[in-house]
């Protein structure tokens, strides 16, 4: 507990360029705890922030498993809305309380202990074992795909265990087989040259900031279906058994979400429930908008400009850059008289899914059954790690999503946490999770 | 103009608790100056930012003058686009360059110095002066009206001279005989208890950015027409000489509207030129919209709450409490599912409008006509100062606006500028202005 909390202290903020010394810091500083647990360790610098490998003896005639993680974290604002500082982790209430607590530096750092502990007692570990921690998970791993095609053959495996989902309800293991893929744009909307006095221009120049907002109110219809060209074409449909299954799996009814959330009332695509929303529809949102005046008191102005971020979830099928480029055709047909529209694109990945019946998946599901104590349920994720999909097309093989994150951890959020519990869990997941690999 | 300096380095921004201390510093200093300058001058309290009052010695059987003008400024922000100071004023290329050097110190204190000279010159003015200054214009004015119904009988005048407006081109003449009203409000909208990771919740959870934008473009159609209910049902249709006379007005062609405002194209109402457009007909405006994530990259949240500031300025006939009534169902009625919205009201004023063909207007036009040796143009503004419609209410009497500023001044914006030659004009046209008052 005290080296994760040390772990967690490094501010590694991927995003923001001023953090790029902490994410230096906290690469250099996994890097030594693999070599302290006995693995030949490494930080491979790549364009962006490093990559820190690990790796025990390779051996014939046994598996090799990647353990894949990401040690950079999101930003920590809006600030005041945290209970404790973000990166001065404590434990209140059986959690562990930090930015990057679950997503993703204590659910990786339960491998790595569970590691320690196998080679600290049994010598040695079952499996050929490669650890790979990125610092760019959070802007969307843009130097890992050439870090895995430059080291192919050094980091061929046989199958991949990542641990950064979820687990559906506390108590119930969960093996994922599918995530979102996602695509990211900001758009900026330009009008005057300058801010103008809304009394003396207001009415014969366009408004920036109205613009901005029917381009944001386009992307959807009234019942929550994406409105753009072609958004749905591609997209591949349910399976039975998923939506079986999913109508029943604990912690995704509407009461649930909503306790979870805080919401005041669900809202999605018409002619889905909110685990087909979740995991199985792709998606339109805004993770930003702003333009004009937003102080203290009034300001009547027409603002010269205003922007928006947007982030679209994709589903199986669906290709990133052939729906950003419709995304960009749907901003500049829509786009309203009297500004201009620019587009910058942001990051992307493809969505992933693999089958959770074959020889990898089951041995996940009984590693998971003997852990927890119980059946797990099989799921896809809302949420996007592109490398998944990378990895499957470099390295040609699947990954198991052996999730260890809560509905209430707050990933992403203000009070991100990690029950006690589960980084236990973990550990214990760990040892099990490669003994049942070992015997396929 | 050493003098001009002074008063433009107060930095009494009304709208921002943190410049108290300047407001009021500000009003001590123009007391004082009115004070050299041969009048009576007191620094009034009331609830808000203190009134200046300055009288000259009141004899009968002659007219009696009140001139308004306002020491308070708006906010500089962005700061960074300004070329110089906003509070430490210049003179560039024949104009002074510094906030309120036309909004409105440079013009209320061109009167200041024309009555100073005539004093001076003359041993006294040719009609009684009430001049009156106020430091809450820019926020609506809250503490005038009360401030005018406690003084009603000390204030009682004849007509009441405002340069606060606009002249349509350097070297035109422009009387104002009408003023757009305005209503503001900002609006929250407010979904989950915090922000959310947009993959984990995407899809299934109604997003705050995408509801404040969706209600945002809710405010026009696709005409550039307000699309609230009953919002043009009271508007006081154009008069036919106005639409005559508004068609040849210069400087109110498309191509001066983009020179001055560097906007890529008009837009607006269809069915009315930009004159029209400005003038009588009345508005939707976003003057601030903000939710979710604005820093450098990306953040993939889906925002737990998001904002927008509206104002809407208003023409005859409309009531700023009942069309406030009406945004206000409107944006209740539009909520889009899984949110909620919340409005706080602002600032209002009515719109005001006058006969330019009176015998003050007639007056008035004589002043300009000889001021500036051309035949004066009659205009409304499209901007708003409440007070001219409190002032018809509470003192019974019409407003003349002899507007200083000039189309390219950015009032309101970075960069707010003054020229020499019209503060220059404004001192003349007070002395000549009060002798056509005192003939009639």
């Amino acid at each position: 507990m005290d080296e994760l909390f040390e772990l967690l202290r490094f501010a590694s903020i991927s995003t923001d360029s001023g953090h790029k010394v902490d994410v230096q810091a906290c690469a250099d500083w996994l890097a030594a705890r693999m070599a302290a647990a006995g693995l030949q360790s490494e930080v491979c610098p790549t364009g962006g922030h490093p990559v820190v490998i690990g790796r025990n003896e390779q051996e014939a005639d046994r598996p090799t498993v990647l353990v894949y993680g990401h040690y950079d974290v999101q930003p920590v604002d809006p600030l005041e809305l945290w209970e404790s500082d973000p990166f001065d982790p404590v434990i209140r209430d059986g959690r562990i309380w930090a930015r990057g607590s679950t997503d993703n530096k204590g659910q990786f750092f339960a491998h790595l202990c569970g590691i320690a502990e196998t080679i600290e007692e049994d010598g040695k570990l079952p499996v050929n074992l490669i650890m790979l921690l990125e610092g760019e998970e959070e802007i969307g791993s843009p130097s890992l795909r050439p870090f895995l095609e430059a080291h192919r053959g050094e980091l061929a495996c046989d199958v991949i265990v990542v641990s950064d989902t979820g687990m559906v309800a506390p108590g119930v293991p969960t093996l994922g087989y599918g995530l979102r893929g996602i695509t990211c744009c900001e758009f900026a909307i330009r009008g005057p040259a300058r801010d103008l006095h809304s009394g003396v221009y207001g009415g014969a120049v366009a408004n920036p900031g109205t613009a901005v907002a029917r381009l944001v109110a386009s992307l959807h219809d009234d019942n929550g279906r994406v409105a753009i060209d072609g958004f749905y074409d591609d997209v591949v449909a349910l399976e039975d058994w998923e939506r079986e299954m999913w109508r029943s799996v604990p912690g995704m009814s509407e009461e649930d979400i909503l306790g979870v959330t805080g919401a005041p009332s669900l809202f999605g695509e018409s002619g889905y429930t909110s685990a087909e929303r979740l995991w199985a529809r792709p998606t339109a949102e805004v993770n930003g908008i702003w333009g004009g005046y937003q102080g203290e008191g009034s300001k009547t102005v027409l603002p010269a400009e205003s922007f928006a971020k947007l982030s679209f979830r994709l589903v199986p099928g669906q290709d990133p850059s052939d729906i950003m480029d419709k995304v960009q055709a749907h901003l500049e047909k829509h786009c309203p008289e009297g500004v201009t529209v620019e587009v910058e694109r942001g990051h992307h990945g493809q969505a992933y899914r693999s089958d959770p019946h074959s020889a990898h998946g089951r041995a996940a599901q009984e590693a998971l059954r003997k852990t927890f104590r119980a059946d797990p349920v099989l799921i896809r994720e809302g949420g996007s790690i592109p490398i998944i999909q990378d990895f499957k097309e470099v390295l040609g093989v699947d990954t198991l999503l052996l999730g260890l994150a809560l509905p209430d951890c707050q990933i992403h959020s203000p009070n991100e946490n990690f029950t006690v519990e589960n980084f236990e869990g973990g550990i214990r997941l760990n040892r099990v999770l490669f003994e049942e690999l070992a015997g396929i």
